[in-house]
């Protein structure tokens, strides 16, 4: 094993030499995104990074004709042409200032202009011959009709000079003293199951920190309709535990990152959050129950811009403010209309499918600019729950395998621990490989030990429990095994996702073939491999060259949310012009999860 | 003692027929109040009342004069002409529909317009075809552009009926149902020593309840500046208790009153706030450093009208508002304003002085429509404290006194009990005496022993405790003593009053003669009778004739801005164009405090 280190990027990972990946693709299943508009093809010439040390593959003619002989006297390399075979130190070359490297995320270009700002005003003194109030002197310093209540309310006595600090053209609080230089935000994206943030200084773009944590609602249920199902229960009472698990999470992760980057949170002004609509409802305390229940219509997707401490936000300043990135329908979250507008669907001249695999998966096909949705109940086993060795991608997950008629099943674990279990790129994987090797049939099946011949190198891992059948992939006995249910928790979720895309295609007139690129979203999308994603028949195999990744474009959408008024009026047109098709409403659709449920290829 | 009742308005009360005073006087000594332009001198005919039972005293001349024969024929009769002697059942009469009664106070004529309205509307169903979100149904049932945040969040499904709450123009609630009916307000005047909350139909005007108690903070300061003194030491944390002791004494009256009424608090949707501008920072949980300390500037003193769950006010709708009178400056608080208001100074033609005695006394003068006012720390002796036997206007309390050369201290006790101490107005009454018998001489100090002839009267009164000279008012050997510290503390008192009204009157250029009424006002002032407020020199003689009372006015005005917008409006501009003199910056102010520490009358 050799270490990959950026050191300005202050990221540091082992990755395997023998594989012979490209660097892009290296940094990409690490989540560390650089800009590759033809997704590692090797046409664009854009995915450039700076090489610091370490060996590297020599410079191919493709690189010498796409790079500057100043480049490459700089040691700029195209990330898709180079293979490292060692340790390696290299730098992400951001393309121009407005276009920094966010964790866990590809961010295009954009206009900077965050919504909040500040200016430094002096106040005159009141003196016993004119006792002006405060109230009178700020409005006049400021040039306003009015001073907020919310402003007002926290005005306290100060030698003269304040920082008034801006939403917009909005005045949202006064702070005392000269605190220009200290202005950040945070980007979050909410995952029913995982929440990330990025601490940014609103000034110049830059990721200070990030941090994640696993969404403490998962203690009222895994998905979001066991959680709504909670709420229904318990009432207000219900919403108000989960409204305050998850911006529990998010007060302790911002408290974490100001911490550890010694930044005052009373400097953070604005959080911008990326969601599913649930997530949204119940961050902001807003009825989730119209979400879970036929028709569907939820309260609200429009945009929302609101007080921090309205929501219990405390980790920041008082007169923070929270922006909502707006949602489609209750299936069509502010995730996907972020991930939508970061892949920039909606300039796309060409004919692009949009894909977020999760508990739900989200889809959005862009057909020369006609953006259509849908959304499936693909379950958790995607995600390693629900099947019977399943488990987070931890150390000792089993991240992927494979079967060699000679030598069995190899496993690649994380961390180079004893297996444990499957996440859920192992489960994929393992798929992939059953059907690969006709353990399992079209249907889904189990093969039978009786319908195979003696010495079938197939045999020693089939185990029976009575009458059922159960594939072994470890070499102890009776350790890491596969059920027949574990394979239909999986047929259930590509039938879902594989319906879901048929349909789309279906109502655009298109066929698979004439998709022009797949992209992939998701932080958990970004850990499945095209082999396994193809090889499981959730994508079918028309598509499998035009696969690529671009991570978790919600946490990036809410990120330009912070940094680009701009990207939010986009992002809400984006949302208006973003039509939803409701599955259960298609005719035929019935006759399509039917067919998807099959699994067809080898 | 007869009984005087009043059975629409619920009060019922004893009195003593003996005195022979007018039912005007009657009714105002019990805080009841009635429309008298004239104060009771019997000019303006409009003090009507309706005779239910009982004894009264004949038509008199002015009364058949002033009266229709249909009045007469119907039992009406003029307050102040007639005089009861015996039980009586009478009837308040509203001069018409917007004038109702008020406990404490009287009501001026005013344009109902309450700020707070309702709508009833229908919401169309989503459906599966039509999962337009609930926000989008509303905006359009409602002809919104913008649903505001403060809606959206407490939107739940209900079965299409929704009630519209409006604070002016503006939607502040949305409510499931038809409550159209149920519309409730609160009206409160905050004083430093006592609150009082009046539960109020928006629909009609009429006042469904009312509540007092004792202001909370007293615990942390009997007075305004000790109360800023502990927010300088506990800093925000010191505010926050400040603001909740307060508060909470709101939360609970208007629970109080909902659970007599039976009325369902989340049907109240505005309180409306009359205080001193200390009091006013700290229900609103605003730093009241600043009117603690030289220059005296507030944060503020314009009117707010802001959302009640910010204070904490949570007992009542959670969306309902808190409306804030406006002030004029540090001491001039929004209760002068009202009172001024109520009194219609910037409506009078003549000059007129008016003044709420408290532990601060402020007065205004109008002069022909122009407003100058000044405060005065008076301290809390006229309100009973820091006197050696003072107490609060409780049975046992002495609230009335009289000294016969033949028979000594008479003592009118409240609740006819066994005299336990002087509340605000037997405090006065003493001085009063004291000084109408030379007990005190022009500059307070106590008559010595060895001065007096053997056999005079007030020997037997004068204690000795060393060379410490006492008065004693009871029988009792050694219990109810006057000390000379005592009558310091009202010379103070009186001093501070007197003083500022001599320089109020001096700066426009006037004499006491030419003074056309002057109006006490307050709780605590409609205790203190003309001849004890004339009688200890607070007011001078030269207006004896002309005081008369208005009541708690602070709470009055507070009635009127839940009512009426148009109140609200002239309120502010009558804060506006009220101006303020800061006695300690006026020249030549010392000379006329000292003058005004001695004892003129007899």
């Amino acid at each position: 094993m050799y270490i990959i280190s950026l050191p300005r990027q202050r990221i540091k990972f082992p990755y395997d030499a023998e594989a012979k990946e490209s660097l892009l693709n290296i940094l990409v299943a690490r989540q560390v995104f650089i800009e590759s508009p033809c997704g590692g093809r090797k046409s664009c010439g854009k995915c450039k990074i700076k090489h610091l040390g370490g060996e590297l593959s020599p410079l191919s003619v493709d690189e010498e004709q796409s790079l500057t002989q100043k480049e490459i006297e700089e040691g700029i390399r195209l990330a898709c042409h180079v293979c490292p075979a060692g340790d390696l130190e290299i730098d992400v070359i951001d393309q121009e200032e407005n276009h920094p490297v966010l964790t866990g995320g590809y961010v295009p270009e954009y206009k900077r202009h965050p919504a909040i700002w500040k200016k430094v005003i002096e106040i005159s003194k009141p003196t016993l011959a004119d006792q002006t109030p405060y109230e009178e002197l700020f409005k006049k310093a400021l040039d306003l009709e009015r001073l907020p209540w919310e402003v007002l309310r926290r005005i306290t006595m100060g030698n003269g000079t304040y920082t008034a600090v801006y939403n917009q053209d909005q005045l949202i609080g006064l702070e005392k003293g000269d605190t220009f230089e200290s202005l950040y935000g945070v980007a979050v994206d909410i995952g029913t199951t995982t929440v990330v943030a990025s601490l940014i200084d609103l000034r110049t773009g830059e990721e200070v920190d990030s941090e994640a944590a696993i969404n403490a609602q998962k203690n009222f249920g895994q998905d979001v309709l066991t959680r709504i199902t909670y709420v229904l229960e318990h009432e207000e009472q219900g919403r108000e535990q989960l409204q305050s698990a998850i911006v529990g999470s998010l007060n302790d992760m911002i408290r974490t990152m100001c911490v550890r980057r010694q930044i005052d949170p009373a400097h953070i002004y604005e959080v911008a959050i990326a969601a599913n609509c649930t997530m949204m409802h119940m961050v902001l305390g807003v009825d989730p129950l119209p979400i879970g229940k036929s028709p569907y219509a939820p309260i609200f997707v429009a945009e929302k811009e609101i007080p921090a401490r309205d929501i219990g936000l405390t980790a920041l300043s008082a007169f923070a403010r929270v922006y909502c990135l707006p949602a489609v329908s209750s299936y069509i979250g502010a995730d996907i209309v972020a991930g939508a507008y970061v892949a920039r669907l909606h300039e796309r001249k060409d004919k692009v499918l949009f894909i977020d695999i999760g508990t739900n998966g989200e889809m959005v096909l862009a057909n020369r600019g006609e953006l259509v949705s849908c959304s499936c109940a693909a379950g958790p086993a995607l995600e390693g729950m629900n099947i019977s060795c399943g488990m987070r991608a931890a150390d000792g997950a089993i991240e992927d395998i494979h079967f060699h008629p000679e030598t069995g099943f190899a496993l690649e674990v994380i961390g180079q621990k004893r297996p444990l279990g499957l996440c859920g790129s192992g489960i994929l994987a393992v798929i992939r490989e059953l059907l690969k090797h006709d353990f399992i049939n079209a249907r889904g099946n189990l093969v039978k030990p009786e319908q195979l011949e003696a010495g079938d190198p197939r045999l020693p891992y089939i185990e029976l429990d009575g009458k059922k059948r159960m594939i072994r992939i470890s070499e102890e006995p009776g350790k890491l095994l596969i059920t027949q249910g574990d394979i239909r928790q999986v047929q259930l979720a590509k039938s879902a996702i594989l319906s879901g895309f048929v349909a789309l295609v279906n109502a655009s007139g298109l066929s698979f073939a004439d998709l022009d690129e797949v992209i992939v979203a998701g932080q958990f999308g970004a850990h499945l491999p095209v082999d396994s994603l193809v090889g499981t028949d959730i994508l079918p195999s028309a598509v499998q060259e035009k696969v690529s990744y671009i991570g978790n474009s919600s946490k990036t959408g809410a990120y330009l949310a912070l940094m680009s008024l701009e990207a939010r009026q986009e992002m809400s047109a984006l949302a208006r012009s973003l039509d939803y098709m409701e599955l259960s409403m298609t005719d035929g659709y019935e006759r399509i999860f039917v067919d998807c449920s099959q699994f067809k290829v080898k």
